[in-house]
């Protein structure tokens, strides 16, 4: 799909009938948001004001009028827009969507004759020059426009003119009240056109000038070269989509006591404590049954006692696969009965939608065709040589007999969560499926409920991390977790937000994960954890921790950023109170990102000067049309060194509030929730980890 | 068309069976170059090396294989080039295309199930694990691509393949002089191998292993999920498209006598004169009957005396249109004799193509039809309220009997001379023209004629001269005219090579027109023309000048960028030896723009830290690949003052070379012919109007 016209003389037959077809003229391209000119789908917010754009001209000097044409997908109205000329051929109109799901949105425009022929009349005018034959034109135009037979005079139109005004207007026709067309304003016709024109001139002029007449013209006109860009699309999400906080548990370690495996009723008993950090997403590991062959054993050990659960990612057991619930976490009533009461208080439940099987799940005998099986009668199970992973066997999307029974069993399974009140999945290992996979399921799924959301777990190359987003997923996991140094953080939040990224990618920033203890908080202590944790909150709409965050857990196996004694591998048990938690440093950044709108996006993000290589300088915006103008700034500053002292100038950019480089402005420090104000952009900041590590700035300039 | 898979899940009705197609699984997008996915044609020239790339990547971790495939576009046979992976997904290959013309380019990726086989089996290996099952399922892939039966054993396919390199090698098979495909290299594949492995084994291995049987396989396989992009355009041109230096005149003033009417045997009495000076495109205005009805006299006066020879622009009289020759001129012999003997001594004469009619043209009473006619039965002329242009009129593309008949007769015009030996063709003002107009004339005309080239003569909305380059123009008039301060030259010339423009935008720097006597040479005196003649000469592959630039004509209509006593409505005479001219400068210029490749083109121009506002810096490297070394530069330093000594401080990008800031390097003044060696990257340069206002610099390492 393109913007452009199809036109395409490089073919070696050109045939002149399409080449001369009068709505191959006009040229509307470039048209905006779109990604990969129309082949994926941009994605907005609903109640967020949207700027759709395109560059549209014609040969010639003439004037253009256009229409944004948009619609729910779905539906057969389309409404209509006027776009607004810019600025250097560029035509702009904003829409904000309401409802959920996929629009289309197509761009018309058309030579408008009579605008053009009277502004040509009117520079007449201003040169005092005879007008008579372009008044006769003009009044030819509108007799197309209104369809009158071509043998009705001048006068007579004229005439036809003043009784539609009259009839109009309920009252009699006093040519002193029209209002000229403001289109025309610019114009110098002053009240002396009696001078230079005669009485019937003068009154036919005004007549057609008059706002009346540039309205009806506009309603019935036939549009001249009237041309269509191809139709583009977009989706609409709720919030969610781009703005939450993410607490991700194992059900079976909720029940505080190592030895008894956690249940739905644990992890409601949990509900409240995660509420009141301010999380609303609850994203649980995979809740199906575990299989028993090669099941691993702690720390992943290939030896396995009879009480080790096994890791949940092997998927299926003699009680069911996909669509079944490990009857040690609860039945199904507890899982509904846990699911509500998360609902009630508002916190989402996302699911783990892993396709792989354990060697017991029941497809391995029901459908032994859509597995990749050895020559030597084998299965082949994952592995990465020499890494095995005795415990997990894959699909194999592509076999013979797979196509299309498995894809459709795999969709089903999602439907299946989704009909269960599920709407958001996080999918493991997304970039080893294939993406026309990906791109037919998430398109089903969403066609029957618009709400759901898919985050993929992907850390691999960045354009097939691009391309899982453009193809659908609505949120991604990031390489956040190993951004640590100014260098690093700053050039990837940059490029989050370049090439128009942002339109698709919708980056998750994960402190941790339980496949993840990163080095920098297993180095760093409670301020590392502090620091990690401002930085993810501060600067992306999405930011999630793995359960154990929020007490500083990073006991690692030596020299790996694995967690000692893994919860992929055994029941553990916390102490939520413990001391160092820093429960409340959290539940205070999730309140903050609630208040202020800056927070919820990783758009709208700009670096700035700061002399100290420990410390990282960053304002947070949001997102903004370039015209708007600030009349506040988020600022952040983390002292990346998070144990030791660190002293910065730095240089607020007062700039981006219109203000002069000496001026005052008002600071509310966010965490201490103080007032101060201060002078000038240039500041030093002390950044003392015995007092914070970071500060969190809302600015404004000092009222007077 | 678009580089993508044409997939469209956002489509409401989804085929499965689409979405399953193993031909999807791959990705291939980002191919270049390309002008917006495909839809229109980048232009190179025959024999440089062009990069094609694409990103192509699949999900999962194998490896895949990708090859160019290029033709022709009117042959049949595809040419074959392996592409190698650079970095990040990104494959390249170069290819350097000879002939003139359209190409058809197109991208082919596979998943090489063997190699990725191989590869997890030498992962295994180095690891010392078991082999025995990875071998046989080896020994299984070969057996598909030699098509051999299923039943054949493992050993009858690893004799087959002994017999296979026996008979290849012409000698018997010694494992010991296999080679080891260089793909697999990386691995640690020692000679212990029999250590661990028995001999039967190690020997299946070595053969799978070597060169020779890849080779078999690559040529055999069957290339797994083999997917192709969709097939992209490109144009070779020649030379001259991009490298070439114009003089513009008219020729009824090249007799040296005003009273006397200018012929093609005037012309070529010039012609040694403009060779010498270095020009290779002599550029005629009209050489068309002019018509007699409102010609206009001298200075575009409405009162025209019996002896003024009209507007060349005001085409057609009694004596015909536009494939007729004034002959006032002279005969079609004449025209050819001048013509041959131009091209004697390579120069290429480029005609106008203007489109519009005198009203004496005979299209007027043999196709009335082609024209806009008023209500009152006159015709519309040409004009811009209060300004008119009574001596021409316009024809009108989409009046209903004009299509297609008036298209195709313009085209036939320009075939016409096509025919007549004539290959460049400067065209008036196609903006206000349509574009498909434009886009199949010019396919037309390069289908028979490759080598044609258009020259566009747009000056309008940055948009609209982008869009003619693309639709077909081979150069395009440019704004360069009026780009007179360090600030506009440098964001100027930056902006001609952003956005992929360089790939079709080819700039025109013209110093002057007839009608552009800019008010730069009109206030800066001869100093003036140095500067704006040097600016053009070593910023653009292609310049130009109007005849009388090389004596410093610029004697103006007051307060207008227009000529007093223009040679549009007059015949004037020149004294090409008057004092103060610059041929001498304006031919250096030309022979060093014929030595030094990287004045041939826009590209590669930086600018340079110069610390005076009135002295530009730059450098030119020319069209260079971002990998390649360089060896030497241009570095041009101009004194845009013009009169007034300058003085200023350079930092000469000696890193360009790779050498350091403290660096000897040898200079070549070009202008000059004076060698001299300098020290490091901080040079004071003077630049003494009454020695020179400009200096170029040929520069490279000092030899030891």
């Amino acid at each position: 799909m393109n913007s452009d016209d199809g036109l395409s003389c490089h073919s070696s037959t050109i045939n002149l009938a399409d080449v001369t077809d009068k709505r191959r003229r006009i040229v509307i391209e470039n048209f905006s948001p779109a990604i990969d000119a129309g082949r994926f789908t941009p994605k907005f917010l609903s109640n967020e004001p949207v700027n759709i754009e395109a560059d549209i001209y014609i040969d010639s000097h003439d004037k253009l009028s256009c229409n944004l044409l948009w619609k729910q997908k779905k539906s057969k109205q389309w409404n209509v827009s006027p776009m607004q000329l810019i600025n250097n051929d560029r035509w702009r109109c904003q829409v904000t969507f309401d409802n959920l799901g996929l629009f289309d949105l197509q761009v018309e425009a058309w030579l408008d004759n009579f605008a053009n022929h009277l502004h040509k009349l009117l520079k007449k005018v201003e040169a005092k020059m005879d007008i008579k034959l372009e008044l006769e034109e003009g009044v030819e135009l509108i007799k197309k426009t209104l369809n009158l037979s071509h043998e009705t005079t001048h006068d007579e139109v004229l005439a036809h003119l003043e009784n539609y005004l009259c009839s109009y207007k309920n009252k009699p026709l006093d040519k002193a009240s029209l209002t000229i067309n403001s289109a025309f304003e610019n114009y110098a016709i002053e009240a002396d056109l009696l001078e230079y024109y005669d009485l019937k001139d003068t009154s036919a002029l005004l007549l057609l000038l008059s706002n009346d007449i540039q309205t009806l013209h506009q309603t019935n006109c036939q549009k001249e070269f009237l041309t269509h860009s191809s139709i583009f699309p977009l989706r609409v999400e709720r919030t969610q989509a781009e703005f939450s906080n993410w607490y991700e548990v194992f059900p079976r370690s909720q029940s505080g006591d190592s030895n008894r495996h956690g249940t739905f009723g644990d992890l409601m008993a949990r509900l409240p404590h995660i509420k009141e950090m301010g999380f609303d997403t609850l994203y649980l590991t995979p809740i199906h049954p575990i299989g028993e062959k090669f099941r691993k054993g702690k720390n992943n050990s290939l030896i396995c006692n009879v009480d080790d659960p096994g890791s949940p990612y092997a998927i299926g057991s003699h009680e069911g696969g996909h669509d079944a619930i490990n009857s040690r976490i609860g039945s199904w009533q507890d899982f509904r009965c846990m699911r509500d009461a998360a609902k009630s208080i508002n916190i989402e439940i996302a699911l783990d939608f892993a396709i792989q099987c354990s060697p017991d799940h029941p497809w391995l005998t029901e459908h032994p065709e859509w597995f990749n099986w050895r020559l030597d009668g084998s299965l082949r199970y994952a592995e990465n040589p020499p890494k095995k992973y005795q415990d997990i066997v894959n699909v194999d999307f592509y076999a013979p007999q797979a196509i299309p029974a498995l894809w459709i069993a795999l969709k089903d399974v999602v439907l299946f969560w989704a009909n269960e009140g599920i709407r958001t999945f996080r999918v493991d290992n997304p970039h080893t499926k294939p993406f026309p996979f990906w791109e037919w399921l998430i398109a089903e799924v969403q066609d029957t409920f618009p709400d759901t959301i898919f985050l993929s777990e992907a850390f691999t190359s960045p354009k097939i991390m691009a391309r899982l987003a453009k193809i659908g997923f609505t949120q991604s996991y990031t390489y956040f977790t190993w951004r640590n140094t100014k260098y690093e953080l700053t050039s990837y939040l940059q490029e989050l937000n370049e090439d128009g990224l942002a339109d698709y990618f919708k980056p998750h920033f994960f402190v941790n994960t339980p496949d993840i203890n990163p080095f920098y908080l297993q180095q760093h202590g409670r301020n590392g954890f502090l620091v990690r944790a401002a930085l993810a909150a501060s600067t992306s709409g999405l930011w999630g921790i793995s359960s154990g965050f929020e007490i500083c857990e990073a006991e690692a196996i030596e020299g790996k950023e694995e967690f000692k004694n893994s919860e992929k591998y055994e029941i553990r048990a916390w102490d939520w109170t413990s001391e160092g938690n820093i429960v409340s440093e959290i539940s205070t950044l999730n309140r903050l990102r609630k208040t202020y709108k800056p927070l919820q996006t990783q758009q709208g993000i700009d670096f700035h000067f700061c002399d100290n290589d420990q410390v990282i300088f960053y304002s947070k915006k949001g997102k903004t049309h370039s015209e708007e103008k600030l009349d506040s700034l988020i600022l952040v500053a983390v002292n990346l060194s998070a144990n030791h002292l660190q002293e910065a100038n730095l240089e607020v950019p007062l700039y981006m509030l219109g203000l002069h480089d000496n001026a005052q402005f008002e600071v509310h420090d966010l965490m201490s929730d103080s007032h101060f104000s201060l002078d000038g952009k240039w500041q030093k900041l002390c950044l003392d980890p015995s007092q914070y590590v970071f500060v969190i700035w809302h600015i404004k300039a000092r009222e007077h």
